[in-house]
């Protein structure tokens, strides 16, 4: 079977690798769609991030879905044939945060392709993948494989929204649409935010933003003025979901942002420098997420029920052997928002 | 009568004022005692801090107590001669935050002694106050007139400890052991905190540390790797109550709290930068904590109540006319924690 | 003007009132529509309810919507023929439960066509309402007047969803799908639920369930066995909107719910014998719901952007002149959800 | 080694057993005392409360401390003489409630001495005890067994205060003071409670209530009228613990209760009729409060740190010969809170 391998910056290979065999409680998913990430691309261009380096081969991937080709002994609820999304993320259950229902917090965590540990975590974008049956959801009839892919980014936002508690009556401000923010927008408005404001700094981007759902778009680079006036009375916001990374975004979010307000930090960035006095004096309450537990399976359902729409969001399939053309295209926010590989 | 007042940064005089006449539900109190607050020291080192500065002479002061003089009309409750804490919030309840309960974040405040708005608010370091009857909160017996003048202070950290939320089973970590992070373990031991380790850079400082309750204490200055051990498996304290100001003292709480802890920052400061990835990898809670509101009123009960004991933080009382030289001890943390005005 | 006025149980007349002037900051509103809603029910089948008698004339009515006719000294953002939905809720603004944000506690609540006090709150069923400005939101172009009398009926749904926290993820359980309950699967869906159940004892209100959003309905007369398979494994639901008033809905609810769930329970009732030890054993929170504050504005922002759709629990509009023919057809709930006068 | 073994109602039997012997990460506690609980009680004289009745001989008892006697293999942080209390409490951490942190709701839970599932759960009333290390916690020097044997009552009430959340500024009432509203009492005290009034029908109980941190008491039987001034402005108290069990004490606390406050009902009891008019019209939270899981450690914590002082609720120990004798008296509150049984 074929893998998407990366060796280093700007070192990627489709390589071929030996498929495994499902044991107990496992299954065997022929991989048929998978998203190309926001962390898959820092692997691609920057060889990690952080102090995270890529220091063996790797297969990248971790938005994936595909069909059920075998079963292992003793699989219930899962037959071949089945089309599938995959839950990269594999908790111990055994460790202080499992037991504490903080999975994602799992200080044995073994997420698809990342080269934090050593060895790394081999990651899906594989042609067969071995998986427990446990991280495996059934996707209904009438959805497409590359939906069936965006579970995974989905539940990253279905998880910040989670954090940021009950969306009702709630002015909501998403800085950053890229997949994540649009995702976030997406998310915030099928769990009841009163009113969506997103900001970007290119045109393109904010046009997707408006397609998912947001009531109102800025784009902040060429109207930078266009939210001070959100900042009357103390703010306007009830919510912020930051997903640009960039500190300018967070410091104009504490302009706006009501007193007792949240703000929720999305994606593994470097330092910011924050205006404490701000955060203090208006008591804003600044919370990172993470990744995701129980709203993989969310993600899923809502998918599957039509609830949300993620097919603005697509921005083109490439096969697998195209995988650096696809890699490239997926960096290239202008044109971009979701690139999808396919496996068959 | 006298009063305290900043002409500029190190331009403190005692001036006379005319007494004023309490109106209908007022009282007037002769202030007896004036604790001397970090932002009081900022005006006289200063002549304001951040963008806020002294434009015209202002009196000082808000952490004071009395006794009540004269009675204006319709006053129940209170009679000549009651010893009273003044509480110098004076929100508008008017506005959207007053009626939503959220009276520390007033848009019409008029809070004593701050030169934020133009005319400045007049403070309290005055020997005749005129005070609504509601800001005056009655002082048992055999409490003494200086731990009244905490009844502010201590209600800043009460209210720090409300927005932690329960401390029930909770590991605290104090960074910051001035008046404020003392009073800050005060009011955690006073709700339950289950142990509480406190920093700072000065063994004196510890020391009081210790006294009012701390279960630990380490002197970041001497001991630079003694946090260390506390940030294994992810970290160990669910709560850090941040009151140095540092920026240093945030990132290394960073490493010590535990996935979805909350760092409370109390005291107005600059920019801090922040190391977003511990923030978002350990899903964090950073919320800034302001004044205070109903947490006066239990300020003054848990005195009364000697639930609380605030001896150890006194350092000292001055009579006003030697108030240059209270300010002076004031600054200097190294022999002082809590200095007091005498206005009698 | 005419007003509709309830004498007695089964008294109700139309008659002559002197329309009011309105006063600075006051509106004089031409009522169009008014939704009958349970409580007037109750007062014209019995009189009052609980220990609540008629005991003067009473205009009866809260749910209702019309157009600006003339403007009070300084009012801003009305204009004379503007449509409205006019808020009943008339808080204080100055009691402890008003400054606290839980304005339908008001100590001093004067909520339209209540016989608690005496003498009694006038109600708004009549053809002429003089409003404060601020009880005034305005309805959309495209919004009928009977969609905009909802408004008060959806804002109470929506205060209950808001009670019960964030629904992200949960499943919820609605017993009693009259329009509370009806509007509840409304409020629920808005906002996020992940699955509703709606039971009833009647399939013609199980039908409108379906049509406003239910996942699935359940008739617990003609199948009392069919909630018992989501007793499995300690129980299935994480929210239960209780809306039927009925002790045994109460109890089958404890049985299907999960340990640490919430019941919210909707509407004033007598008492209920409660299985305690189903209560301790799973940790369920019982809590109550009553009218609703902020969430009025809400409502009407939620109408007007068609983000929920009320047309299927409208059952017909009957002219003031039939008011009697209109409350009996309310009162019979095989054929009525929400029966409307006409003002016009 | 003996037993107390319940065979039926007030058939209890000492008997021998066989003692066993530690496996791996276990250890065999010689116990030294054992408090008779409320549940053991019942099995005592009525054998078993609700559906659950005795249908097989059951050594009874869960609150139990002693001295390690020998070690399994891989036991660590324990040695052979440490005093130890040991938690009754041994959920599977494999359940879905496990894995969300919710162990006390476990599905697989074995509590010691327990006749709900079939073979009964043996209890810990015996000479040798092998237990998991883990649910050992070692008890300081100064700290007598008895009040070691308290780590498990104490842990209830830790466990209902943590489900009322944050105490700070809050007035409690506790309703009933036997010993698990005496506990409730010293763990709200502990946690910051502002005021505590407890409630009881006879004078001793509300002496020992007194004595353990109650600010007043009240006797509803001899002064009926006495919680009446309470109920004032729609209710003076924001938290509940009801450890009564009775009907009165739930209706009586829902007149005073402030709106938006909170009931936490502790012991299982049977059907209570509910006002649901004051539920919903105060929007009043009834939660229930079931064991304890991560508390058992906190509450040795705060046992060995001296925090809490349970001296005043000791009323005798019997040597385990004179079980019955013990039983007889646990049972006769007029003149006992907590009887201990001895071992050696």
């Amino acid at each position: 079977m074929k893998a998407v391998v990366i060796h280093a910056a700007k070192d990627l290979r489709i390589e071929e690798r030996e498929p495994e065999t499902p044991g107990p409680e496992q299954v065997e998913v022929a991989i048929e769609a998978g998203g190309i990430c926001g962390s898959d691309l820092h692997y691609y261009n920057h060889g990690g991030f952080g102090t995270v380096r890529v220091r063996e081969p790797m297969i990248l991937g971790h938005e994936v879905a595909g069909t059920v080709r075998s079963l292992g002994e003793g699989v219930s609820g899962l037959a071949i044939g089945d089309r599938v999304a995959v839950s990269p993320s594999r908790p111990c259950q055994h460790c202080e945060y499992c037991l504490k229902g903080q999975q994602n917090q799992c200080l044995n965590m073994r997420f698809y392709g990342s080269a934090m540990p050593m060895p790394h975590i081999q990651g899906a974008f594989r042609q067969s993948l071995v998986a427990e049956q446990w991280q495996c959801h059934k996707v209904a009839e009438d959805v497409s494989i590359n939906e069936a892919a965006f579970a995974e980014p989905l539940a990253v936002t279905l998880h910040a929204v989670n954090r940021a508690g009950s969306l009702l009556g709630k002015r909501v401000l998403v800085t950053g649409c890229g997949p994540i923010g649009a995702l976030a927008i997406i998310a915030a408005r099928a769990h009841g935010a009163r009113e969506i404001v997103a900001t970007d700094v290119m045109d393109a981007v904010l046009e997707k933003a408006r397609a998912v759902g947001a009531d109102r778009t800025i784009n902040v680079a060429s109207e930078p003025e266009a939210l001070s006036p959100f900042a009357t009375n103390k703010g306007t916001f009830d919510v912020q979901f930051e997903a640009s990374g960039n500190g300018s975004a967070v410091r104009s979010g504490l302009e706006v942002l009501k007193p007792r307000s949240v703000l929720v930090q999305l994606g593994l960035g470097g330092d910011v420098s924050i205006p404490q006095n701000l955060v203090v004096a208006k008591e804003i309450e600044m919370k990172g997420t993470f990744r995701f537990h129980e709203e993989f399976a969310l993600a899923v359902d809502l998918i599957n029920a039509r609830r949300v729409d993620l097919k603005p969001l697509m921005s083109g399939t490439y096969p697998i052997t195209d995988a650096v053309a696809a890699f490239e295209a997926a960096g290239d926010r202008s044109r971009s928002m979701k690139i999808h590989l396919s496996f068959t």
